[in-house]
């Protein structure tokens, strides 16, 4: 917390988010925009800006407001998006990426946001900041569209891993439990757990059996347990929190993300199919608007990576200006929250209370 | 075959559908006017009605053409919806959906149709029809919106069983191979393994041996193997039939459906918004329409279950009349291309082709 001070001369108890300002698909300019945008709506977070200082300081000198707001740290590395991780992880040492994290292991930030190659944020997020004591697996939640008041459910783990066992998937609820408190502003939560049908004797020893820990713990966890969903209640509004393994998590996403794609060329293409479909397009205009507004990604972009000393949020690599600035007011929130702490704390004593349980079991 | 046509009077040559009328959510006024609508299209189907001969008669009196192309067989049981698959075998003797694939069993129809409980019917299938030699896991495949010329690529297994080792993959990538020749004319079919990422080192173990089987079978199977595909290439042009285990199809097949709906219901959201939105809805009226035709469920309604001795479609529970004569639709060109005994000479001969290697190999 000294070096917060010594470096970069932030006020106390300002929110400082370290941002690598490389690797995502729109370049540097896209970071320092969305910047720009966060900082515009909320003046109270500062930033620490890793990436080519060269190419950054020229886009900052367009925009004097943002002058005493960020600090700028030079990388001469670059994580591309086709680097495997664990290349990524031996040769990216002084990277952007690198030093995006380092700053929060530092603690001269509390959270940090980067668009690059996903798989190599993961494995140097764990590298750098290290699981939390206890987790064994960390996960990747993110915001799914829904029918729930906020908007948005909770989906994890999106592919952090693509195995997860019955103690993972309780860990995955408690997390994601814990990240709808702080994220979503939800008191008990309520968590379902993916399956193929709802009834109990339904799916994989391992869900199974996870359904029996996950409720076992919902008084200890502040959630509440609802049981098994279908990939038909994603969007749904009887559940917040939607748990599966990683390899599930992902090709449920991007089928979904697929689906909506493909529904709004049909839109398009209905609206362009003949000079009648053309005129009414223009009448239709605030109506198909409003719903590109309602469903657009870039509104709800950031996974949150869960399980490790240290919040991190992977904004999407293609991520434009406010697309940047949603991850950032989501860092900004989860910071404010204290959100690392708390997360800690909870998965802390949820092992405690398993020993517990299991010491119990023992003696009984 | 004796028995057709002693008992049906059906002309020689004709394809018969064996139709359960019970246990779809619409009742049998859906299945009647299914078989009327197909029936208008295409003369040349017969249908043997499997249920409760009372009100079947009820409806057909209503509609003298179909006299002379329906024979009515009367059940006194129905397996409900709720029924669980292991009961309904152990009690459904007797029962219309028994019945219907009895039909197909004893050689009078060519092909099963029901909208009934689909574990049921999978089950009851395996066991009256039961497996097709060197099929251990019977899957069931399903036509999703793509962007292919034919508006549909086929993805299996969508939940006959919830694991899938590689040699059922490779199983799975030939029979879908067989079902996009004979159901959708496709002479090549492109086949992709759904993974997390397209990189050869990308998932689960049985995956990534899977990918080696289905590759060295491409010459023997007809088809092409691309590689790894992802969700996001579900509704792609890049791929014809998309090969997963059950679990994850029928995440990815719900979760999708669920998205769509979700859309949909944000458009409506939208055109109804406001007094401007709401005439601005009149107009866009034709466009909406297509839109809603071009995603409509009903039109590619079917299931189909591969690897049986014979043909099983299981429509959507809640099919309407459109639903049920598109699943009739598919079953009549399934069975006027011999598709039963193309798909058996195929697993028959790759399990050969698959045993000379392995006794090559045990040789070397």
């Amino acid at each position: 917390m000294t070096l917060n001070e010594d470096r970069t001369n932030f006020p106390q108890g300002a929110v400082v988010v370290s941002i690598d300002a490389m690797g995502g698909d729109s370049g540097v300019e896209a970071i320092v925009g969305g910047i720009e945008l966060s900082a515009k709506i909320n003046p109270d977070i500062r930033f620490i800006i890793h990436g080519d200082s060269v190419e950054i300081n020229a886009l900052l000198q367009k925009k004097p407001a943002l002058t005493d707001l960020v600090v700028v740290r030079h990388s001469d590395k670059v994580v591309e998006m086709d680097t495997k991780p664990s290349q990524a992880v031996r040769s990216g040492k002084g990277s952007s990426m690198w030093n995006t994290l380092q700053s929060v292991k530092d603690g001269e930030a509390t959270v940090a946001v980067s668009c690059g190659n996903t798989g190599a944020l993961m494995m140097m997020s764990v590298l750098r900041l290290r699981k939390l004591p206890g987790v064994q697996r960390p996960a990747i939640a993110v915001l799914w569209p829904s029918r729930n008041p906020s908007g948005h459910n909770v989906m994890l783990d999106m592919g952090a891993d693509i195995k997860a066992d019955a103690e993972d998937l309780l860990q995955y609820a408690i997390m994601g439990a814990s990240y709808a408190r702080n994220g979503l502003g939800l008191k008990r939560p309520r968590v379902g757990l993916l399956n193929i049908g709802t009834e109990n004797n339904k799916g994989r020893p391992e869900i199974q059996e996870a359904a029996e820990l996950i409720e076992a713990s919902q008084e200890a966890s502040a959630l509440e347990y609802i049981g098994f969903v279908e990939g038909s209640d994603l969007p749904s509004d009887r559940v917040d929190i939607i748990v599966t393994d990683g390899f599930t998590g992902n090709v449920a996403l991007k089928a979904s993300e697929g689906t909506a794609k493909l529904v709004g060329q049909f839109l398009r293409d209905a609206f362009t199919h003949s000079a009648m479909a053309k005129f009414a397009a223009v009448f239709a205009s605030g109506p198909l608007k409003r719903l590109k507004n309602r469903i657009d990604p870039r509104r709800v972009n950031g996974g949150v990576f869960l399980g490790l000393n240290g919040t991190v949020i992977k904004s999407h690599g293609s991520a434009d200006a406010i697309g940047v600035s949603a991850a950032i007011k989501l860092a900004f929130t989860l910071a404010q929250n204290g959100f690392s702490e708390k997360l800690a704390a909870r998965v802390a004593s949820a092992a405690a209370a398993s020993k517990n349980t299991t010491s119990k079991t023992g003696e009984a």
